[in-house]
């Protein structure tokens, strides 16, 4: 195998793969980058077993083959090597050294067998469909946070995504929740998404297609099975096992007959959130909402240090029910109006159950969260 | 006490004393601001027993008094307040709450009493100085890299701050050194330090002053004992205790006779160890400096990874004794040439020996360091 690339290129698509490459090295080979040459193409692709990321860049090669090689070595040396520098890999096979040159840089790296490499396969992937990415971006974005971090509720870490019957027909759905809090987003179903099955997508996943999208072209393919999502990024296609679990009957949680209406600036509400909370340093301390006719008195009480409070009145609270108190953690709080444009509506029973929280301009994502006794 | 004071200044102001206060909390009260208002005029202290800080902002007082309350909270809260708004604090005496307002926000602060606060006195400050702000921002980054962590050898936890006799007579030095490597800057001695003792400034005390110099006004004012140094950056006063210990007699590890001169940028140096350094993850593998005229290659190795080597040239390269390898780690080669305007010069004598690192266009400082087998 011998290329040339531009380090450029390179360093993009290594970026990509070091970051789905397992780290912690158990299994020394899933640290390494696979590295085939054919043509003018050149094929790079790393799994943790749970993920498989391929991509595709183009280089002139001068003889065909395949390497394996470190990924995070291969990516910090291209990263060093800095400006817009031609790179030469060269390795004549079998357990040979891969040589890395530029300029008057070389470097001789350990390779592994390209046969021990694991292939992840796909399988087949009967459910095929086309999404915007800005669109796909908005779904993880508005539901991530909620994704739980406790292990042993193993079928909550991930994105709930799958088709559901919305006001306006089907959908396709992005739900999570750790059950303090929920997050509902949902977009038009793509052509072809209808018939899928609701699938579990792990949270490193979702990060990892994250990052993808920052610099996604305007579509995004999505493939899936009962067992294995795809997403094909431009040259970039990650594939990843599901989550194999059940996810919970969220819909029940979600409150229908909240009538308690309080509109509030986000802006506003964010940093009176900020600042009352900053009393205490513990963070799960909640913030107390008392509502009065077009009043929000937002307050924090810390035992060591004091108490603190700050009204928002009618020049960004509207607000027309009876008088309600009820407590939040902060953070759960912001988790929530970072993803809200301009306004977010709350929609509370009473001071022991569920909110519903909403983007007033935004009226496909919708919010649930679990008060705290204040 | 009430007054009222603008949230940039008090801000400005609250950003350094929360960075003395202790945040560990074992005695509560050091965790306080000390807060006194007279006149026009507020005072803000904080100590950790080890360092005080004295900070005085201009406010308008319509009651004089004091209080004591927590520093870091009070950062936050004015920090969180945003804008330029102004603040009112009130606290009515004893063990009262401190009401803190602004706009429609509220808070109420739990205090301590103020005779419980304790004064760290600094006593009789015999030598006093002036120097220029920039000046000792120069010594002091230039050295303290070099500080020792380990905490058995405290009398290398800080720079040791003297008069010594220079090439063009008497000079204010700073030396710091881990016993791996040593850094000695010199200025010319201001007017009045002539006389003071050989002092050892704490690690902590030099990150303080350090900040403090980002902002200062084009002189500092530094008054110290035997047992205290202290610093007046404008409006800011800096006492610390010094370490009660004796620096060791650092001139005798410089080597004079070493000859073997080599001569490289620091930018193109600097690309080629962090590029050849990047095969190992083990921050502390050696580089190794190959030299033959005209010619010098780096290269590191890595048992797991491979090899790796770069070659400068005559471009940037002036070497013209005989050949010579030795090894460096690569984060203590970086440390020094991350001080370094344009142009590093290398002084070697063999491949076991201590090197002299020098700035060439800044003959003020001098580093050196010991080489690693290779």
């Amino acid at each position: 195998m011998k290329f040339k690339a531009d380090r450029t290129t390179l360093l993009k698509a290594l970026a990509h793969i070091q970051s789905v490459a397992e780290k912690r090295n158990t299994i020394p080979i899933l640290a390494n980058v696979l590295i085939q040459a054919q043509g003018a193409r050149l094929t790079l692709t790393a799994t943790d077993m749970e993920i498989a990321i391929v991509e595709e860049v183009t280089a002139s090669v001068t003889r065909d083959g395949a390497t394996t090689a470190p990924a995070s070595v291969l990516f910090e040396i291209v990263r060093k090597l800095g400006g817009d520098t031609e790179i030469e890999l060269d390795q004549s096979g079998g357990d040979a050294p891969l040589a890395l040159r530029a300029g008057r840089y070389a470097t001789s790296l350990n390779v592994l067998a390209v046969d021990d490499f694991p292939s992840m396969t796909a399988g087949q992937l009967p459910h095929r469909f086309h999404i915007d990415a800005g669109v796909l971006r908005g779904l993880i974005d508005r539901s991530r946070f909620a994704i739980s971090t406790e292990e042993t509720r193993y079928y909550l870490n991930g994105i709930y995504l799958h088709v559901a019957k919305g006001d306006t027909g089907e959908m396709l759905r992005a739900v999570a929740t750790d059950g303090h809090r929920l997050a509902r987003v949902e977009t038009e179903l793509p052509a072809g998404a209808s018939g899928m099955p609701g699938v579990i997508v792990p949270r490193k996943t979702v990060a990892e297609i994250r990052k993808l999208l920052d610099e996604a072209p305007e579509k995004v393919e999505v493939a899936l099975s009962e067992t294995r999502i795809q997403f094909t990024v431009g040259t970039v296609m990650l594939t990843s096992k599901l989550i194999d679990g059940t996810f919970p009957e969220y819909e029940r949680v979600i409150p229908r007959d909240n009538d308690k209406i309080l509109r509030v600036g986000k802006r506003d509400f964010a940093d009176a959130v900020a600042r009352v909370s900053a009393i205490s340093q513990e963070r799960s301390r909640p913030v107390k909402l008392s509502l009065e006719k077009h009043l929000l008195t937002l307050s924090a009480a810390s035992p060591d240090q004091g108490t603190a409070k700050e009204e928002l009145d009618d020049g960004t609270v509207s607000y027309e029910a009876g008088p309600i108190e009820i407590g939040f953690q902060a953070r759960y709080l912001n988790d929530i109006t970072d993803q809200i444009e301009k306004d977010v509506e709350f929609a509370f029973s009473d001071s022991s159950a569920p909110t519903v929280v909403r983007d007033v301009d935004s009226p496909s994502a919708l919010y649930v969260l679990m008060p705290m006794r204040v």
